[in-house]
């Protein structure tokens, strides 16, 4: 089968695999209804994450159950799944704790931008639809594994509250996923933070209530002066870099809550500086798994709709294209047609 | 009067200092029942923070108010008077959300190792009691000014919540008071480290349930042992250097919380490590003011006991030998007689 191979910095192939077959008796095999390239997928694509030997891209995904593995009980084939990105087996205390990302046995997903993939731990890491999705749901069932469960993430980790005002850094997929999930946590404000007008406008669709151009101390002092001086309750940090997270840092009132879901590259925190700052920092790989039987339920019963973060779509062969899109910030989030 | 003066590291004399006056119509003047030496007093004394010339030292305080700024309204001499180090209006925003330490007027006490002492915004920053407390209380409601506060505060950033594990960083007063919060707040395990025989008395009599003499790594082991290998739900970090906040983050399990109120010294934390760590965060100088009224009523119940932490009494004009006690770790926190 053809599958999506990053063999070095901006050196992306959509190029012939081995098809993925049973290894292990709690393995399942999809075949995936679409795919997608994620925002953590530039890191390496940008050579900032090294790439070492051929990378097999892509851990993004929905589709449909063909074989399990003999020990696997909760789905079986021709079911619809969703899962998350990262692989765990729901059962040791961190997963009960419900934060499935810091499994003990957890495993990172990969080899998804192609028809078909391999998923270990299905008992622990597949939720199944009740019925077969409509075609029209399959985009934001596939955001559901990574961009929407991130960005929901940020939102509950940032201790979002009905009335809160919360500030979304971050104007790329989590972000506006961020602003989505803020919204239907009942925050009162929504400040996002984002100078591309396409962006802003979904930002806006997905319930922002102000719009903050500026960046750096600038938009600093525009989050404050929107918040009467005070700062946010909720900061949701959907970028990782050292300039968005002091960004984060100084936009919200002591005591406030931060959360964190970019993958921090370069950034070093003063110990001492985060002490008299006096916030709550949570961040981390999103405990998908924890909140997708909800997303699920939203989304089949059409109350969100994530998938119109997906601006582009290229059939697989073309996801050379769908990665420089989003390199180049043309696209918010390419759509892998398979 | 005779006040406490530091020149230099290690230079700590008691000397005759100016005595205090009203300043501004907000302020109070008290005269101290009691004072004390507080392990941050310790840093400049060390020469670790550097000393910009003779510094008036003590910031922990309780007593009987003498005079008040004719916008004083809220205490009137001759009531018995407690106030957290942090002194705050109490009306501003980050007041009303609970972080009287961060208030917007927010000052840090000072020359309070001395009979009397100015108190600005004594409206905000004093708690009176119902009564005159009888003397042997008194040790007691000076250490909710600080060190019991802090060591409050510890438990209440870390969520120690019924029933879970919370694992103590520091055997100085502040982990000792952290012990007793966590107890007080139902921790059902409470794990102190300290290799002291003294401290370790201390802490077991103040709630501890396990004593952890190891450090660093063979601590963090373990404390995971006891834990049957997940990690403590609550982390009281109450010492401020690298080492302690290390091991502070690997004692505990993914999505528990660190509360930390050792100022930090020295201290970075990598973005990255503190992302996969997925840990939650929260620590500054302490809202004592919050807890005030709570902790003075446990006292004056006699449902507490912190003055307990007071394992060595100085007269004022010895404060000297006070100081050197703790920094060799003879005492465990220095209560100066006035």
């Amino acid at each position: 089968m053809l599958g999506t191979v990053l063999h070095a910095p901006r050196d992306i192939r959509c190029e012939e695999v081995e098809e993925p077959k049973i290894l292990k008796p709690t393995d399942a095999i999809i075949k995936l209804s679409a795919s997608c390239v994620c925002g953590s997928d530039l890191w390496p694509y940008r050579g900032i994450q090294a790439v070492n030997g051929p990378q097999h891209m892509g851990h993004e995904y929905c589709g449909v159950v063909v074989e399990v593995g003999r020990e696997v009980k909760t789905v079986r084939p021709g079911q619809f799944v969703v899962g998350s990105f990262c692989l765990s087996d729901n059962t040791c205390p961190h997963c009960r704790f419900g934060f499935q990302s810091s499994c003990e046995h957890r495993e990172f997903m990969s080899g998804a931008q192609a028809p078909y993939a391999r998923i270990p731990m299905a008992d622990g890491t597949l939720v199944a639809t009740d019925e077969m999705p409509p075609d029209d749901l399959v985009p934001s069932l596939l955001a559901a594994s990574d961009v929407l469960g991130t960005g929901w993430y940020a939102a509950d980790a940032a201790r979002v509250t009905p009335g809160c005002t919360a500030v979304v850094v971050g104007d790329g997929g989590v972000g506006l996923m961020g602003v989505l999930a803020a919204r239907q946590l009942g925050a009162g404000r929504i400040i996002a933070m984002s100078r591309h007008k396409a962006r802003q406008e979904l930002a806006l669709e997905y319930g922002a209530t102000d719009i903050v151009t500026e960046r750096g101390d600038a938009g600093v002092a525009q989050v404050k002066e929107l918040t009467g001086g005070v700062g946010a309750d909720s900061v949701l940090e959907c970028v990782g870099t050292e300039e968005s997270m002091m960004q984060a840092i100084y936009c919200w009132r002591p005591g406030g809550s931060i959360g964190y879901v970019g993958v921090p590259h370069g950034v070093e925190l003063d110990g001492q500086m985060l002490f008299f700052q006096q916030k709550n920092l949570l961040g981390g790989p999103a405990p998908v798994r924890r909140f997708l039987p909800h997303l699920i339920d939203l989304i089949m019963t059409r109350q969100i709709n994530p998938g119109k973060v997906f601006n582009l779509e290229v059939p697989l062969d073309q996801v050379a294209e769908g990665y420089k899109a989003m390199d180049e910030r043309r696209a918010i989030k390419a759509l892998l047609r398979l």
